[in-house]
């Protein structure tokens, strides 16, 4: 157990997530404390801010060290009332909007909660259409709109195809359907036919053995399906099989979504449309 | 059109991913200049990082100023390897890295990478759990396992509770299920059968008619589904019903899925496990 404990705020006018996700980056930098991570998202006002004061003082009595405030703030008022926390604060806009103004030479509007808001709708558009694209094109449900596509990703069942076409759509608004490689296709060692004509938008997933048959128990528990051995057989012929084929691919066994999902855009140089 | 121009580069050791979210949070504050955006994912040594600098300098060529970087780069080599670019730069880690090490006493184990990656499995399988609900409990399709739902959105169809629960599990790992809200239910007045254990964790969306109307178009033109008098008869009764039966609901036209994904966490106090 870890004997320091702190606990970190991540405070926005908006919806916090920019700050939650850097202010996580910073963290995982840092080992040996325990931080219980609390997000106080739509603090847009003085009195809201006000509000979160209490909360994060409290937080203090209840740790060994004064609690941490990450924050996405564009209005200097808010900022400055959330700074009489008794806390160490650091705002990712505080630093930076000044050294941008000078540089663009422009004023910054100081409008609050324009990230992640649904301002740009045409971008927006391409992220949902990207999601039902993905929902629509799923484990080979439908081959209709390949030529849509932007990857088409392979592998094994359960070898994380869904979770990163899915991430692909929400976070990149690009357009990923997502075909299985089954054990006739192996008797075969062919692709499948449906995707002869989309050999250059094919993205392969593999995964390790051991892991794979971890996640088929969990769906069919005591299956052939799941059984070790019958895992061991299926990623070694699609890896056979993608490698033969010329076909791209990385083991997902270690990656995140986040990870798996940058490599296919890096890969297919494609355009990053979420925002 | 806007007469400057300026080419923005985000580079990471990482996904760039967070570099993107903070860099397009401070691009939101400026108008007037047209940003092209490019992420430069994975740059973990020198060498990738010089590999940067041509296409850094070549894009300056093509604008009116000199080239954007919003980097996270834990380390300060490769950092200082970009800096040799003809641009301005911000790194998102630098100046945060120092001032943590100090309020926290301990050091920075300057790694790279470790944001979004798939270190933490317990977190991440939270997370690939609650896609895998979402996608098994989308528009009513089972009513399984609503008991182990964080929360279940309502709503007519196409008011955008199926990306909004895909968010909610890739995003936070938190469990949302999802059941369309049909004339039939108007017509009783009543809210369905299946949800009436689970009131507490009702979430509604509501949509501008003149909205739902364009979105129901594109999947059946010219339909009754799509009409514009029966978006708006669907949307009143359902607001109707909402409200009777004391079920919290937002307006999800002007919002993000950032948005309504925050509010619903903030509603139901859910912990975010994303992370």
């Amino acid at each position: 157990m870890p004997q320091r404990t702190r606990t970190v705020f991540f405070v926005s006018d908006g919806t916090g997530i920019t700050a939650e996700m850097l202010g996580h980056s910073l963290l995982t930098q840092f080992e040996g404390t325990d931080f219980t991570q609390v997000t106080l998202p739509f603090v847009d006002s003085v009195a809201k801010a006000e509000a979160c004061i209490g909360q994060i003082n409290e937080a203090g009595k209840r740790s060994t060290g004064r609690p941490v405030v990450f924050s996405t703030l564009v209005n200097a008022e808010v900022r400055e009332a959330i700074r009489r926390a008794d806390a160490f604060m650091l705002d990712f806009f505080e630093g930076f909007l000044d050294p941008l103004e000078a540089e663009l030479g422009t004023r910054s509007t100081y409008t609050i909660g324009r990230s992640h808001s649904a301002m740009d709708q045409k971008q927006y558009r391409h992220r949902i259409d990207a999601v039902n694209f993905a929902l629509a094109h799923d484990d080979g449900v439908s081959t209709q709109d390949f030529a849509k596509a932007d990857a088409i990703l392979i592998g094994v069942s359960r070898s994380g195809k869904t979770p990163t076409c899915l991430y692909l759509g929400l976070q990149f608004g690009v357009k990923a359907a997502n075909y299985p490689l089954i054990p006739e296709d192996f008797d075969r060692m062919q692709l499948p036919q449906a995707l002869e004509p989309y050999r250059t938008k094919l993205f392969g997933l593999s995964i390790a053995p051991e892991r794979l048959s971890e996640i088929r128990c969990e769906r069919r528990p005591n299956s052939h399906y799941a059984d070790l051995e019958n895992c061991r057989h299926e990623v070694k012929q699609a890896e056979f099989l993608m490698r033969r084929e010329g076909v791209r691919w990385v083991n997902s066994t270690t990656k995140s979504i986040e990870e798996i999902a940058s490599t296919i855009l890096q890969e297919f140089k494609l355009e990053r449309r979420g925002y």
